[in-house]
């Protein structure tokens, strides 16, 4: 429970209304009651403004008037502050010191570590403190993870991996396995090249459930500060990547490829290898980006989806794009005896 | 091993033939041999009916008299009744109710639930009647499990999430953890904003393999009554899903959609985030879905596959496509001045 | 630690220059230094050879007089050779055996073999000599590893399995999950089918972290010997994949698709059901392969990346391709009073 101006003392933004409202969670603007402060970040939401329930609301300075019977925390980026407001309600859980019993565990382990049952840990490791290491987790030789991270249940580190401070890895993470690193005999038989880089991961980082990230061939695999990735990603070997990037669920980036900073990257979208993102590069969601990406903007390529009775009708013709092109080129010049199948 | 007679008494259709032919069970017509009770679901496979060495079949009633030297059962869904013999064969196995010496349980435990070696589950977890938590599992607290579900071993429930009556969840699978949220300062720097809502899964679900299923921000993470999600598969915050709706491996659904009962989603298939998907749609695989659908239907959005060389023929031209009908504009208009180039 | 010609006497080649140059390390020639063993794979790596500082360097005929100054080992296939090189300088690590007492074992366990805390195996498991089962591996009952292979930390075999002799599998795998398969009533409603086929995988096959692959329905799913399956990968009942193909990472393939000997599936594509690809079939990234092929050759289906303005303008007529195709029919025949409507 907070009251206003407890919260604009702590997080800043002009207040206006009654500042002793008693605010006892956050909510969206819909879902909003007495005793909810709710935000409003996009103006396609006023309608729901108009008819929310909620005791107080986020604005910015141009909607600062619109809801006048109600107390509001004017701020220029009202989703940034529901956030702030949001991990006051709901700060991460304190660590519960302590090895678990059923933990087997061959490292230093200092005393505001926390280890859940099943986890083990081998010899050589290195924990900074108040990290969690969550129930069933592994974290191989020599691999160190820096203060205040935090492993769900079931994550799995390999060795010599290296991990930042302030981290949460979701459960599930696979982080250093090998890189596909193959030579093919003439047979076909592949011949297998060790993985004996590693892992390197900045502070501050956000791995989601599920997601792998390999280990390098030679050289590391880095992932930059602060950077966020969502479930089911697969990072291959060799990859680094810019601080304050997020990936969204589903995306494979292939090896080698260097990604800069502050990209957006959408969802099931692949990167192949040995490619290079500049900074500051949207990705749109399912858009495979075969070539390497020099200047900020937004890249997309996706199909439009239609009814298969439609598709079955457009699509046909791309596999006589080529044809058509001919075409239309031979009705543009027609007294052209190649009958325009010279390059433009 | 039941005569088919029994099999009719318990699960309904007629009987044409010795109705006391032994089978000890099912195949599909190619592997059959004496002993087997084989199904023909589609008639393309009739010329494998003719061959077939299967002791007796499963025939709707079109097919009644295509295989008159054999006893056959007739009824209207073939490949329905050989699912339902196949349980009779392969029943789920018989619970061993018990904790392992070698589990991490701080719950209330019914004597009917049976739980692995390994599994952790923490305080105020709810375990229904005859629950069986596999190997390596971890439970949060407060999380319940409603009566007759099994998890097979290594599967994550997160903290304060509801499963359903009956549901199998596979290895790997996990449920409940966060969401990918974030607020972005000016720098680039992501704010987490925490997940509070929950996962809540219906009866009967069924969840393959590494799937993973997040949590709600504020609101729940909802999968209806009797779903069915295959391998790899990754639900977004908020995505609610009606019942019945089945979903094939590696399909990702973005935050907040919704999806309609009784749908079929396609392999690698796609749905952005914020999108309302109405009842009984069928998406193809790789499909990309990147507006509402509103009726029901087939939707489909993929390329055809090409030789590498037709495809660098033909798939150049996609760059160009406006600039090509902007050409064919130019040709059935020659006397326009503007050259075609006005909308039509 | 290993002298040229040591390397030369184990792994072939021809050796020129000083044969008693110590070699520490193998490295790419960018990063190679004093005491390293760089290796010229590509000639568009040449630029890189003149400024590599490694002491040694590994190359083809045609490259043996390209860097006079430092000894040189000349072998048809460079990059194999460093494979093999590197192999001697990275053995895989030596299994420790025992049992560690956090394991619950019901097999019998040959004296070789490794196995870490919080790992569980059911009865009837056959484990051949050296192999390794990591920390909180689960192996069903009846499933049988050939000498050799690793399994790392957090796999789960289903029961009643095979692998074969000197595999590895990587964290999160997890193979024999029950197969997607269902009958639907007139409801709406799934009934299960039982899925009791097994999943057989040969020799040499390595299986990248939180790939799954299910188990057949009535028969089984078959991995090759050799094949290589990087991480992500989703391989679906009775799919059966000849020898030393490999396939890159988030690759689906659907159910009873038969996939032939030596061929290389790149990320991220998919493979529908029921199809058969012949040997020596290459997919590119992104693919999805929508019918069968039955010719060798590079196979592609993707979309050019452009800028999401430039796709806005040129995708939008992608709904429309028939109508093109049609106006531009009608241009050809200007006469026709069908307007160009009926087919070429």
């Amino acid at each position: 429970m907070f009251r206003l101006d407890e919260l604009v003392a702590q997080l800043g933004g002009a207040l206006v209304g009654d500042a002793g409202v008693e605010i006892r969670r956050v909510a969206t603007l819909e879902q909003a009651g007495e005793g909810d402060l709710a935000f409003l970040a996009n103006r396609k939401y006023l309608p729901q403004l108009q008819r929310s329930a909620a005791s107080a609301v986020i604005v910015a300075p141009d909607a600062r008037d619109l809801l006048v019977d109600r107390p509001r925390i004017v701020t220029p980026d009202p989703y940034l502050y529901f956030a702030r407001v949001a991990q006051l309600f709901s700060p991460l859980p304190v660590p519960q010191p302590g090895v678990h019993p059923q933990a087997a565990v061959a490292c230093a382990v200092p005393p505001t570590v926390e280890i859940g049952p099943g986890a083990s840990i081998e010899a050589g490791v290195e924990l900074g403190d108040g990290v969690v290491v969550g129930a069933g987790c592994h974290i191989g030789r020599g691999t160190r993870i820096g203060q205040g991270t935090r492993l769900a249940p079931r994550v799995t580190l390999y060795h010599d991996c290296v991990i930042g401070e302030n981290c949460i890895l979701h459960s599930g993470a696979v982080i250093g396995a090998d890189g596909f690193g193959f030579a093919r005999e003439k047979s076909g038989r592949w011949v297998k090249i060790p993985q004996v880089g590693r892992v390197v991961i900045g502070n501050e980082v956000e791995i989601g459930a599920n997601t792998t990230i390999d280990r390098g061939v030679l050289d590391d695999t880095v992932i930059g500060d602060g950077c966020k990735l969502d479930n089911q990603i697969q990072i291959a070997h060799n990859v680094r990547i810019g601080q304050y990037t997020a990936i969204a669920g589903c995306v494979g980036i292939a090896g080698s490829t260097r990604i800069g900073a502050r990209c957006m990257i959408g969802g099931q979208a692949g990167i192949i290898g040995h490619l290079s993102i500049c900074d500051d590069v949207v990705i749109s969601a399912g858009t495979l980006v075969s070539k390497s990406i020099t200047r900020p903007g937004v890249y997309t390529a996706s199909l439009p989806v239609q009814s298969h009775a439609e598709w079955v009708r457009n699509f046909a013709h791309l596999r006589h794009l080529d044809a058509l092109a001919t075409r239309v080129r031979a009705l543009e010049h027609p007294h052209d005896g190649r009958n325009g199948r010279n390059p433009d």
